[in-house]
């Protein structure tokens, strides 16, 4: 039985692992919406009787494990459960993409905030504003151009990696769907430049298990705590 | 023969792989600084006649292996020639460690880009101070904190991970000698925090292999072209 640690009230990193878990369909418990999680979750961030403490979450404990870094997690989940390629090449270039994947979601959230973690949004509203601009100009064209090209080069399959779905294309459905709920006006201009990712988003979403997943109430809906917050000043 | 692409004048993260290859001492090209070499690192970035293309440098060729993302390629490294711990578990933290180097890796850049990385630090001057003004009081003493706690509980062991040099120790080599280089004055006033940290350094430093690359031509000299750029004015 996996046990995951993260926040209770937001999709943030955590997600990235709960597409995955869903669609391997493993019984799981998600520790931080239980009573009592945060505290839990907190406990083991202190690092006290841990030989492997974590720095921050999310983090998964299987077992005896005790793993931290979300690219890690699905690199590890990918392996057990059939969401990695089995060659070497294939495996090393999954994970490349999903730190790829990291390196974009690290800017994704530093356009509300690019000054601090620690301070309010309403503190850097001003710097928001800025790095968003540039980000949209420059930086996604950059990130989604290249998961677009890609696809580009791959027309007769289904997924990011060939014809079975990788833990690469839940995280590229999750990415698309931040990027919709967070810069609307935004994307829909810019969809004509990424129709294959487009595409694979509703692909991935019309998978059983991630069908089911997205309706029930363990999805934890979109919202301005998480790393895809919309904020209509910023979708200009 | 591994084939190392990055470029040319900045240590950046290609230097985290270069301490890697220069402890091995297995013989290595790095491709960028021959004549010609960025040119072929870019032919590269645009993908073509490529199956799997790197989004950016530093990337490595092994073989016929083609790998990126700094953290990927160490843990490929350091599986091959003993620079990764054995077990599952270890290994993975290693993983996480690293991963939490290159967290740590983006805020330090983003002290002096915390609004577009295409622009120049002049164009963003009043939003770097800001940044690294929150970057030096909260972000550092969470980063340094987490790993100086980690040498902490193991206090026989000369390393980050037990008795043996990882790929772990050279990136913390690499990040205190960068914190030194980027906020000598800061981080004379917070030495008192960081003591196995900076012990750790020296050790690393003091690596007969290690020791004789930092003298080498081949050791680039820090500069404000990389990623830790010495500001005066950022460095209270």
């Amino acid at each position: 039985m996996y046990e995951l640690y993260y926040w209770s009230e937001i999709q943030g990193r955590g997600e990235f692992i709960r597409l995955a878990l869903e669609e391997i369909a493993i019984p799981y418990r998600d520790r931080a919406r239980e009573p009592g999680g945060e505290a839990a979750m907190m406990k083991m961030l202190s690092g006290r009787g841990l030989s492997q403490p974590p720095f921050a979450p999310p983090f998964l404990r299987a077992g005896k494990l005790l793993i931290a870094q979300t690219a890690n997690i699905l690199d590890f989940l990918g392996e057990r459960h059939g969401l990695s390629p089995p060659s070497e090449a294939g495996r090393l270039f999954a994970r490349q993409l999903q730190l790829t994947v990291t390196d974009f979601l690290v800017e994704v959230h530093d356009t509300h905030h690019p000054i601090g973690v620690q301070l309010y949004y309403e503190d850097q509203k001003r710097e928001a504003k800025r790095r968003t601009g540039e980000f949209l100009k420059a930086r996604v064209p950059k990130f989604l151009g290249y998961f677009e090209r890609l696809l580009a080069r791959r027309p007769r399959s289904a997924y990011s990696l060939g014809p079975r779905l990788s833990h690469v294309d839940l995280s590229l459905f999750q990415l698309m769907a931040g990027m919709g709920y967070a810069f609307p006006n935004y994307m829909r201009k810019a969809a004509r430049h990424y129709p294959k990712l487009l595409a694979l988003k509703e692909r991935v979403a019309a998978r059983p298990k991630i069908a089911a997943y997205l309706t029930s109430g363990r999805r934890i809906a979109f919202n301005e705590s998480g790393i895809f917050r919309h904020y209509a000043e910023l979708d200009r």
